[in-house]
């Protein structure tokens, strides 16, 4: 009937159920219960965008043997359809009634499946509402299934690096025609709309995530959203964008300067430039997600206590975090960001962010190096 | 320092916090603890898409008396100072050890908080982690806040209602244009991509949702990404939107024509057309959700049996749903969208959808109304 999505071949998936197969024998489980856009996404290939609706909850259970089973609203079911997996189980959603749960209690009683691990830890949250899996609970040995999941998840397959490495390269290319959109004159919000035509028109899917911010000495904030404040002469214009292509993410931003930039600015995006060749140069395989954190503040000098790079993946930030406290090992086949910010005044900062792989020799660039010197904008 | 976000006047917030409030004296309630982003932008004014990254959790809790409190990551702080909210406390995330649970806990005690609802019901999730949220649960009386925060947020104010028509407008401006960009030849994928720049072109700050399809008889699916398959003559082209405005949603869609559709899909499409216009005639204030799902399925061959509508706001879709089974009570001041659908043959249907807002007179259009035949593309 329909035809199959074709984001990747079901060996990508059998080797991801193998894996999480792996994982919850080492943590004792009989199936991993998962909820999320990306855990959904990463274990059957499910892509849509109607996550955006919070009407429904959407199931899927890896049993420790055997393939994964989708308990789903029957709106999904023509998609699902289409994706490796056999066994889809649908009920009519939303019903106040009962919105899944009897069937997913069935299913899972039908599995056999009595000690279920369920994402509960850092950077996880459970997709599906509170009461039912109060219920649920009640009729299973729920566990914490965080450890199984993130070890699988983080270690991305060539398949998956190829991917990101496209979404990446289709962001360079938005950022090398900024000029054509930023110049001084140009309110910030209309430049935000502008960029985020140029990553549609270089061939993302969909844009989840833009930021950015400008300024003559960088900026307070990098969460806001865009004001109708024109660029002036002399301001720096940071853009940050996780634009989506066949569901991965990138997460990189670019620099740019109206005009010229002040001594001070043109030096910490001189540091920052530097702190990420260092990293870029040294990071490998075996160091701690702590340690990483430590490469990228120290040759600044004013290291940021906040986070300093991340996982990246289906998600636009994914676990480990570059934190003193995360003590996650880095391991070959993570997708990383890069990500160190300094200070240029006392309340404004400067951020750059490059993506990478981390191989068993050291990072590969996944984003285009930005530009030592910045990129000139009128 | 920073300037105030301009999407609201404080008096906006006032006005929702007092309600809140008296939804939880009625519900007997000392506070509510809200996570979600459409939460923490409904009490707070805090608009970001920074939530697209899900590493680390947020906090607000509005007391049953007083002011909203955002506890919260600090890389928040700048963006929280510039809204109403005058209690903010930050933490360092993410933090493996200890991420926000602490100051959350203290907080609420300090604020001598002891039973607390956190939205528990249909259409909600909780944005934290599980096992944080277990930890909590030992110390607070934790009970279902659903009905106080539902009863709050689905009545629109004024100033709510005209974010909406606005959006809206520039939704329907961008719908207008989309025979500069679907004809003949054209992949559906590409359609995809130039409709999002046209939303932005128009106004509209980002596109969190973009859905369709397209085919001789209907679609057999409406989540489904696009796929690179051109458009072909005889084809029926549905574009559905969730832009963004200002944190506030539209969700319609329109259905054009590739050249002179079928005769079964025109007669579907004035089908829909008129079940619509019943709905805009005859609903009222004081019927429920299932006497809207009965007027909107009554005039179609087949009635679907699934949601033929919902709320709408701040997410693509809000409660209530337009389904047999939801009996909430219809209330002057909801917006709504009308969508009903029908089939075209065994396997493939068409979608129609509008926006309104329910006034006690009956309903009032927010999108531009759809042309009676639809649209036709080169």
């Amino acid at each position: 009937m329909a035809e199959p999505l074709l984001i990747f071949p079901d060996d990508e998936f059998r080797a991801r159920t193998a894996q999480l197969q792996a994982e919850m024998n080492a943590h004792d489980l009989d199936a991993l219960l998962l909820t999320t856009p990306q855990d959904v996404f990463y274990t059957t290939g499910f892509l849509t965008r109607f996550w955006e609706s919070p009407a429904r909850p959407w199931f899927v259970i890896v049993p420790a043997a055997g393939l994964p089973v989708a308990v789903i609203p029957s709106i999904g079911a023509p998609l699902m359809q289409r994706t490796w997996v056999a066994d889809i189980r649908t009920w009519d959603a939303p019903n106040p009634v009962d919105d899944g749960l009897s069937l997913l209690t069935d299913t899972l009683r039908d599995l056999r499946l009595h000690r279920i691990g369920v994402p509960m830890g850092l950077e996880t949250h459970l997709r599906m509402p509170l009461a039912d899996f109060h219920s649920l609970s009640k009729s299973f040995d729920i566990v914490d299934g965080t450890p199984a999941l993130h070890r699988t998840r983080e270690i991305k397959s060539e398949a998956e690096i190829a991917k990101i490495r496209d979404i990446c390269t289709i962001a360079g290319r938005a950022f090398d025609r900024v000029p054509e959109i930023a110049h001084a004159g140009v309110p910030l919000n209309q430049v935000f709309r502008d960029f985020q035509s140029l990553l549609l028109q270089e061939g993302a899917d969909w844009v989840s995530y833009v930021a950015g911010a400008a300024g003559p000495d960088g900026y307070a904030d990098v969460i806001s959203p865009a004001a109708p404040t024109p660029l002036r002469p002399g301001d720096v214009l940071m853009l940050d964008t996780g634009a989506v292509r066949d569901g991965y993410f990138c997460d990189f931003d670019r620099n740019a300067f109206v005009g010229t930039p002040s001594d001070a600015v043109r030096r910490t995006h001189d540091r920052l430039w530097q702190a990420t060749e260092i990293a870029l140069d040294t990071l490998r395989p075996g160091m701690r997600a702590c340690d990483a954190h430590r490469i990228l503040s120290g040759p600044l000098d004013a290291p940021g206590a906040g986070r300093l790079g991340h996982g990246l993946g289906t998600a636009l930030t994914e676990w480990p975090s570059f934190t003193p406290h995360d003590t996650t090992e880095l391991r070959a086949g993570m997708v990383l960001t890069l990500e160190p910010s300094a200070h240029v005044t006392d309340t404004h900062i400067l951020v750059h962010e490059e993506n990478i792989v981390l191989r068993d020799h050291g990072p590969e660039l996944l984003s285009p190096r930005a530009p030592q010197f910045g990129t000139v904008l009128r």
